[in-house]
């Protein structure tokens, strides 16, 4: 395992890119059954469908599980149409999740509810949410579709987690860790553990799912830093998002086990009762940075990088191994 | 096949009866199942759910699962699951429906929307659709699995294409029967399709997709004549939801066909413009009384319940196959 130089940016970009490199073709013969699947004779389908899914995004679900398919098998093959299936549960959650916030931006993009309407927008989530279940049953692992559709219980059950501790002050750790664990790592963790069944590997299901989970983990503490850290890159929708909405994140939990009595009256008056002022996010932002909440919450995803990376100590070394033990620190590390 | 006596209530409520009364014992198994599975460790999920399964219904759907399952097994265990999940995905579009359609009521009560919000609909609705998909897992029947799914996908495009053509009067007799064969006669064929494969009797799947479809249409035209008949028992839902929606049903569709121009003025203006005055629907009631809408729309539901009594002609004669041959004509004719 190679430390990551946190301040080389082309170093620490390099995961992705190689992953991103290795699957190109692979990933050719995802997008092309993404493509397939969200088509239907009901044009505002595509329409909306296309919208939100060529806006781009990484894929770095599809392709955790091409990559962990490949780390254990010769080819990806049997693994193209879960990783598909596995991009419309991620786009489908999105949709729903944008219409649960009242989200104005994904992806740098106006986002879908606001183009297309919430209607469309649950209808589609509804439509993409099917064809994912599609695709997994012709993958024929029934196994997988236990997994994947056990995720996504996982995800929606995190997901009413969440929007009953908004603005609770009271969230605990345990809580918030219990929450992104739901909405988050569940579908990176099932991601990779399918890889196992549909290559018929079992006995790897285990390290492959601790892999995705502590990825996962890690990945959400990353963006919840990002909401708040201004000296990051924007991410593809409004900072200070979680904030306006009331959810309580890690850099905000630190924030909060420090606050002084004014500070508490902020935290209150904002996140709980959702009043809100001019300037308020950058108070916020400024209460963050104050109590070291982005490198505090660092360190918490530090340790579930390592947890990740001790999960694939039964593979094989490999350059495809070495760059998926890369991955999570690098995450950490983005800047959007 | 013993015609209906449509004017004696008692005879044409029978079959229900009969089917309700069959199968008691196993639908306490399938709610068993059903209260099993809407549990979680997140609190409002129960809640939600329960407010809206408790609140009763007939939970039609599971029960031609067991009534299909009982005309060609001799138990209906192996497809006690698939009713289940039957009921879970009708449930999950329920909820997501009543969002889109903005319900004030459901089953006599207040929508589930808007006494938990708009919200908490969608993500429990979600969390329905996944455990439903759990639910199919556990019939390892991929075959199940694969009816099930594409009746969830084309669920969500016929209520995509509803949606798309609100307020549309150029709305083709086509388009509106496509239109609820995606929406609910889908489910009605799947519910019965999948008894076929669950026990291993793929032959039967044909005719028992065939009975289920046009049951469900017949059904949907059912409901379509009950929003504007003012004879007729209220549904457990306000009377003129359609019309407020601007849901072009069969009853207007005959209604439009033989609208002089002060007629098309007038549905112009409501359905098309959304301009609603006091009164409206009561004009738009008598303007369909006038046309022999809901009279001409059971002409051509009894088409289709011809055709759903024609599916089960190559199965053996009992007791069950006639309370099945009599079903369609009495939902026809139910009153709420």
């Amino acid at each position: 395992m190679q430390p990551q130089k946190q301040s080389d940016k082309n170093q620490t970009e390099s995961a992705v890119q190689a992953l991103v490199a290795l699957f190109a073709a692979d990933m050719k013969d995802v997008n092309a059954l993404i493509l397939e699947h969200m088509q239907s004779d009901v044009p505002l389908i595509p329409q909306l469908a296309s919208y939100l899914i060529a806006s781009g995004g990484k894929r770095l679900r599809p392709l955790l599980t091409l990559a962990t398919s490949q780390l254990i098998s010769e080819t990806t093959e049997p693994a193209q149409g879960l990783a598909a299936a596995v991009e419309f549960i991620h786009t489908a959650t999105l949709l729903h999740d944008d219409v649960v916030d009242g989200s104005e931006q994904r992806r740098g993009q106006k986002a879908a509810n606001l183009v297309f309407g919430n209607q469309s927008s649950v209808l589609v989530g509804d439509y993409l949410f099917s064809k994912a279940f599609q695709l997994m049953v012709q993958s024929k692992s029934l196994e997988a579709l236990r997994t994947l559709s056990d995720a996504s219980a996982v995800i929606a059950e995190g997901e009413v987690m969440q929007l009953q501790y908004q603005g609770n002050l009271d969230l605990t750790w345990e809580a918030y860790l219990e929450i992104i664990g739901a909405k988050t790592a569940a579908l990176f963790a099932a991601a990779c553990e399918v890889s196992a069944y549909v290559n018929n590997k079992p006995e790897l299901a285990k390290p492959l799912y601790d892999y995705g989970y502590n990825l996962g983990i890690a990945f959400q503490i990353a963006d919840d830093i990002l909401d708040y850290d201004g000296k990051e890159a924007r991410l593809g929708k409004d900072k200070g998002d979680d904030f306006y909405e009331g959810k309580l994140t890690a850099p905000v939990l630190f924030a909060l086990e420090k606050a002084n009595e004014d500070e508490m009256g902020f935290w209150k008056r904002t996140l709980e009762e959702n009043i809100f002022r001019e300037g308020d996010f950058e108070t916020a932002a400024e209460l963050v940075f104050k109590h070291n909440g982005a490198e505090q919450s660092k360190d918490i995803a530090n340790t579930y990088i390592q947890k990740a990376q001790e999960a694939l100590s039964g593979f094989q070394d490999s350059l495809l191994k070495e760059t998926l033990l890369n991955l999570p620190t690098e995450i950490l590390h983005r800047e959007s």
